[in-house]
């Protein structure tokens, strides 16, 4: 059966209530002419759960897995735009690198996670999506079993619809943001923000916080006062024509990069580094970067404008290039084969 | 019919298959007449999920709760000995502050959570028991919503068989820890420890240590060097006959309150306060006491004996009047009505 690209198609080539059952716990399902079908039960969203795909409305774990009872698991987002997934390789490379910092090996190798993550997509049929990958230390034998050594690892994988960290409008008219009185991002010797992870608490209590205060976000200091991140995305300042964005305490962040690859190649500076509190609020520019929601111009800061309080130059020409290259052939995209 | 209070006696009165299907979700059941059968389903270990009672086995959860997804949730757990629960109250009122903490209202009262609690226990028939009731920001109507205003707070609880965080020959001959050198614990203006959590980064990294420097546990100081806590226990440290614990970054423990208020039935003087690293180095004996495991000398620090290197007196004065207090009737225990 011919594989198609059109999200109009509608043919059925397996009958999709088979799927679950007839498959083996822990194998990868290679189907190569399973087609779209929008009464598919996998339209809108697809799952890979114990070696299944199920439904994303059937996506269940186990209560006893660690990766909720200890949220001892690592993750990453990569997403779906106009039927291309972006920098799925890379994505996988920092989960698989920080899974070894955790002394998690995966059961799955880097091919083997992309087959998996892409034929969620294909199933959901979805051409804008939100790719999870997760890899949980898992569960025992035992209920409640909490010993390391006894744990297997578990991956779960899931396509949905593309999420918006910030609603689409304020990526083009700008975003508001505080920096927290009350809280501040748990530092590297502690819960390791450079290895993608669950444990919120600060980014919750922060997004309260901002809240309370009647704004979108927050960008949270570390201990010494530099800052770190917000809750799911990289801070990037743009200072007299440079950006520079945090070397601690903050995730290595996969839209970070491709807005310092894009800024390279349009000849500005882009420094990782230590940033401190002082260089916000001095900023020209700043901008809040994610795979959920691409480059945001952060124009209000505690209450006040930033510069002029319009998105920058710099900002809107990092944010436009960042969406061309979703539709531009690169080694950066891949055509989903639904 | 009877209400029986022998493990061994195997009545039926409603069929175990029907209730599933017959419960409302969100509703509380109540049915005075469920009595023992070693046959049932639940035996061995029941939940309570989004409003139905399921066996331990089946017990899973949304991968889209934000209890897994940002760990975002508080928790507790009580234990049942002897067919008593004990001070279920407590550990209620300690969920509920938290609960509060985290503007994390419970759907619940404290009373439906602890008759929830308590046939979860009667379920499982289990006369020792391990029980877990968990609060979750939960999920929202869209796959993988995160808008903190468009969650639904969700209720797990689950009765299982009893969990020694440590083996019992340890809690009688003594345990060995580490003050891991590459890991601190994360501090209250990050993610508060008072508040019972999963966010478990930190702790996990010192139990990798501990069982690289060939011991069971670890003591994690916080960023000023002082004594937080252990991977699922407080420290009680014993000098000069009196006991000291840490009031910082640190869970105030239901077990810990118990042998402080046993230490003062005895004539001893216990204090809350910062406790240093050089006290941790300097006791006479230290004691680790969580619910999952009672209290256990730590007889061994960094490789070398806590003072001669076996339980001291205090240390198994309190243990041993702690399990006694199991059995006896008083306002800190409840009978399971089975």
């Amino acid at each position: 059966m011919a594989i198609t690209d059109s999200a109009t198609t509608n043919l059925v080539s397996v009958e999709p209530g088979a799927i679950r059952e007839d498959t083996p716990a822990g194998s990868v399902i290679q189907y190569s002419d399973y087609a779209l079908d929008t009464s598919s039960r996998f339209a809108g969203g697809a799952a890979w759960i114990e070696g299944e795909y199920v439904p994303a409305s059937e996506a269940r774990i186990s209560i006893f897995d660690t990766g909720f009872g200890h949220s001892d698991l690592t993750y990453t987002v990569a997403h779906v735009w106009h039927g291309n997934i972006f920098r799925l390789g890379d994505h996988l490379d920092r989960l698989l690198d920080g899974a070894r910092k955790l002394r998690l090996p995966s059961p799955l190798t880097k091919e083997e996670l992309a087959s998996i993550a892409k034929r969620c997509v294909a199933l959901s049929q979805l051409r804008e999506s939100y790719v999870n990958i997760t890899l949980t230390r898992g569960f025992g034998a035992r209920k409640g079993e909490k010993d390391l050594s006894k744990l297997t690892t578990q991956v779960y994988v899931y396509a949905i619809p593309y999420l918006w960290a910030f609603p689409p409008h304020e990526q083009i008219f700008g975003t508001s943001a505080i920096v927290p009185r009350h809280v501040r991002r748990a530092g590297r010797n502690t819960i390791d923000p450079t290895v993608k992870n669950y444990q919120w608490g600060d980014l919750t209590a922060a997004s309260f916080e901002a809240k309370d205060r009647g704004v979108r976000t927050a960008i949270l200091l570390d201990a010494d006062g530099c800052v770190a991140e917000g809750p799911g995305f990289n801070v990037v300042i743009v200072k007299d024509g440079r950006l520079v964005s945090p070397s601690r305490n903050a995730l290595p962040g996969i839209t970070r990069r491709t807005v310092f690859e894009i800024a390279k190649a349009m000849g500005i500076d882009a420094d990782l580094r230590d940033v401190t509190s002082q260089e916000l609020y001095d900023a020209d520019e700043l901008i809040a970067v994610t795979t959920a929601g691409g480059v945001t111009p952060i124009t209000s800061l505690d209450g006040a404008p930033v510069a002029d309080g319009t998105p920058g130059s710099v900002t809107v020409a990092l944010r436009d290039r960042f969406w061309a290259l979703m539709d531009e052939p690169s080694p950066l995209v891949e055509a989903i084969d639904y």
